[in-house]
């Protein structure tokens, strides 16, 4: 089981906006992440938009991503989150990831 | 239980330093951590520095502090890694914590 941790940065016009959106997260988006191995998944925000996400998985974060990027649901959530983060070409938010590395686990 | 998230920040130039020391984390500071409800806990580090903490506790996060800061070794501990982290004073580190706020939770 690894345990994962990413980075990304929200808008910081966005960010209340952003937040109602994760309290209605639709139920077909979150059966897929957990059908593409995404467990124990939080997003946390610091008050400037930096996201950081936590989850755990049998699988790398790339291969999570690949399961989760042949779904249907995933090609419209992403899309739907585009704008509101930082990017230079408005890209979907999946392909900006910016993984972390563990450096420490305590049980 | 809750879910915690906070970021610090470890010097550019302390970053090797900072992962070869918690490889190494001592036993006894390991046990306080479980004995104040610091469980699943997880360090993750970004090139620059950035650094995310992720733990779940019964506690929230000041208290779950609080009880480490009554600690021996987690005083011995701070000051030995205040040094590697982005202050003005040479703060101890576990007074420097911003916390996140938790915007989604999957289980």
């Amino acid at each position: 089981m690894n345990r994962i941790g990413f980075v990304l940065k929200v808008k910081a016009d966005k960010i209340e906006e952003y937040k109602v959106q994760h309290c209605n997260v639709w139920p077909e988006m979150q059966a897929a992440l957990r059908a593409s191995g995404w467990h124990n998944y939080s997003l946390f925000l610091r008050e400037d938009g930096l996201l950081f996400g936590y989850f755990e998985s049998p699988h790398d974060l790339a291969t999570a991503s690949a399961q989760m990027a042949q779904t249907e649901v995933n090609t419209r959530w992403q899309e739907k989150m585009a704008p509101y983060f930082e990017s230079t070409d408005n890209a979907r938010p999946d392909r900006m990831l910016v993984e972390l590395e563990q450096v420490f686990y305590l049980a």
